[in-house]
Order: structure tokens, then sequence, then C-alpha cells
């Protein structure tokens, strides 16, 4: 049996301001951080191990990560940090309020975006700051051209599923245990990989924040079991919060 | 030329305390925290910027490492956690007071202990919850043996030498950027190996904490500058406080 736990970074600055984030690298807010300690609190009393920890190059992943080890007792566990493994790209609409948009655009164009498969939002502009080829963090990527300007879910799903296949399977498929802490969407990208999820149906699932998610995988790696650690009707109620980010205010 | 900073890490709470510490897994006191984040800010002011950053198992290096790193807007930067770079093990005196520890043994041998080149302290039993073979963060190390029961500053450096040579050196070679944050004793190992110390000199030499270290390297590994960052008055001031640890009170 193998085990594998996903966790989604506490709430952002940005979230709690309700701002397209997507790959801005903004803080946890107060209640993040109390979101990634307590998911800490919930793997250390459940007793839950780890031999290896991959997570994202945004702050807001790698703190909520950080305050996880520290709670576990297990700061000193080997850390990857990847892009592929980052939020979804949300091109021009990123550092936009995300209220304001749903007036400028309609409330409609916004949902599409934000919900949609394959849509992708407004592209930005090569020379843009908020483009990934002009910030410090992937300079050491030498091909420039395969980061995003803009991404769909879809395109979130072609860059984070072969990622896991290829860096991640491998190390569990040799007995280690690991822990992701990413995004909405790029965990999206593994739960529907995981449990073979339609387009359509991998678009309701709202994964809470802070909240660790236990995938159990048979040795042909089907999954056996999965389910979220914790009390299961504030989960609820988290996971409906989440589901009416993006109406207009 | 080459580059390299070290940074030992802030003040912990057993340092607060007095208490010998050595592998003991314990968090940086407020002024500890607030130490890292001084020396971030003193790396970001002097526009430094690093490709890797090394650290030990220790949990008030690693948060010393991520305060420094979230000053510098650089959390993505890739991380190596090593115990190689962990402070002296101070065997069955970790978890003393140090002033109790002078009254019992006198204050010379205690600063015997502390300050000469290859006397070790009192060695831990195997059995002892202290000893790292016991410890969750050494278990696949897997030649128990190599892990110590106690340490002379002399094995510090015969553990930590090695680690720098073969590890860190060829990535400064390859042109990379390093920042290392460890410990008093670690990073002394490495100042006596770098500068060419006698045993005796590198006994004077006391680190202060949360202060960035830069050497400057030529081609042939020689050093051709070294200097501390930040305001001098107060750093000669600190060198001070750290040189009176462990008279008795």
């Amino acid at each position: 049996m193998m085990q594998l736990v996903l966790v989604r970074h506490g709430e952002s600055e940005w979230n709690r301001k309700n701002l397209f984030t997507g790959w801005a690298d903004v803080e946890l807010s107060e209640k993040g951080v109390e979101e990634a300690i307590q998911g800490g609190k919930l793997l250390n009393e459940a007793q839950f191990d780890f031999d290896i920890v991959y997570t994202s190059y945004l702050k807001r992943a790698i703190h909520t990560m950080e305050y996880i080890l520290n709670e576990m007792d297990r700061n000193w566990l080997p850390i990857v940090k990847d892009w592929h493994l980052n939020e979804r790209h949300y091109g021009a609409l990123q550092g936009l309020d995300k209220a304001e948009t749903a007036a400028k655009y309609g409330e409609d164009q916004v949902l599409i975006w934000r919900r949609s498969f394959d849509v992708k939002p407004p592209v930005l502009e090569n020379d843009d700051p908020r483009a990934p080829r002009n910030m410090d963090a992937y300079r050491d990527v030498s091909d420039k051209s395969i980061l995003p300007l803009h991404e769909s879910l879809k395109e979130t799903i072609e860059r984070a599923v072969p990622y896991f296949e290829t860096v991640i399977k491998p190390q569990m498929v040799d007995g280690k245990r690991v822990l992701i802490v990413a995004h909405g969407n790029s965990l999206r990208a593994l739960v529907k990989y995981f449990d073979h999820m339609s387009d359509d149906a991998i678009m309701g699932v709202n994964i809470p924040t802070g909240v660790p998610l236990v995938y159990e995988f048979n040795e042909d790696f089907t999954v056996a079991n999965s389910y979220y650690l914790g009390d299961q009707d504030a989960l609820k109620a988290k996971m409906e919060a989440v589901a009416n980010q993006g109406k207009a205010k």
C-alpha cells in the first residue's frame, strides 16, 4: 500500500482580498498561517510521517509546508520545490479584484475563466513583469517558452501530471512516503488523474485549504481509498466557502 | 571570483537559558527570530543573491535560513539539509545549564570542554534518547556508528570540512552562489579551513549570531577577502557577548 498526502496552502493575503493570484508570490494571511498549523496538527495527531516533501515555487505553499513540518517536528525532512506544482497561471487577470473583474467582464465570463476546463484567461505580454520569464524565480529555466503566459485548467494538468508521473511517483514506488503542499488547481490536476475524473467533474471539486487529503494506492497505482483528515462538518463548510469565491459582490 | 556567505543561526531558547545545546533540536528565541530577519535584511540591502542554500538538520538553523530567504524574497531557492553541518555534539552535557555545570565540574573544566580543540565532553550511552542514533531525524543514516555520541571541535571539523569539500565546493566551482546557515562550531570548522588557522587560533574565534560573513575566493580557492555585513561596532559587542558565555554566574 502506497500513501500520499496532499495539502492545499492556507488562505493568502490575495485570497482574503478576493484578487486573482495565480503565480503572483503573495504571503499567507494570518488565517492562512492558522490553517497551515492546524493541518500540521492533524497530521501529527494521526501519526503520519513522511520521507520527502514536494512543494511549488510560491511562498504561500512553501510557508504552509514549513508550518506543517514544524508541527510534525520534521523540519529536517528533504524538500523539493518545483514550479510544475504552481497554481494555474491566470494571465492578465492576476492582481485584479475578482468582483471588479466580474463587474467589468460579467460574472458569466469570470466563471468561464475560473471554472471552464480549457478556456484561457487573457494572455500576458512577453514583457509584462507578471510573466514568469521576467521573474527571478524562473531564471534557471533554460527554455523560457515552456513558462506559461496564461493557462486553462487543462494546461495546468498538462504540466502538473507529467511532473508527478516522472518525479514523484517513482519515489512512491521506491517506498517513500510523500507529502505534496501545493495549490487549488495543481492539486485538482492530481485528483483528476488519480480518480480518473471527467473534465466536467473536476471543475466541481473544491479542495479546502490546509486540510490534509490522504490517498492510498494499490500496487498497480489504482486508488484504494481517499479521505480528508479532521472534523467532517467543518470541512463541508470550508468547501462551500471556496465554491462561492468569484461571485460578484 | 567565487563568493560564499556563512550565517550562524539566531539565539535559541537554550542559548537564552544558557544550556548546552549541541544536537538538541530547540527553537529560536524571539531575539533569535529578530536576528535571522536582520541577517536577511542585511543580505537584501547589500544585494546579495544565491543559487543554492545549505543548512543543518536542526530547526534553529533551518528557521534562520527560512527567515533569511523570506526577507530576500527568495523562498523558492533550493535547500539542502545535512547533519554534517550540525552543531558540535556536546554528549552528556546536552540539556545541562552551563552555570550549573560550571559549579559542578568547575569553571575551568567547562572552559576546557567548550574551548579546547580535542577534548570531548562526557560520552552519551548508546541507548540515551539524546543519542542521534535513537532520533527520527537520523533514521536514514545506514551506518549509525558514524553518528557522534560526543565531539571535540576537532571531530566537528573532521565531518564538516569533508562535507564542504565533497558537496559544497564543487557547486561553487560550478559557478553557484552558496549560502550556508549553520552553527557556531560547524562554521568555525569552515573558517579554520578557509583561513588556514591553527588549532589554538580557531578557539578564539566567536562568530556572531545572524550576521552574514562573506568570503571571496580566488580561482585556486585561496581567500581573497572576508568580512561581516552591517554595523561594525554592534558586531564587536555581539562577539564579546558570545565569548562570555559559559562563565559561571
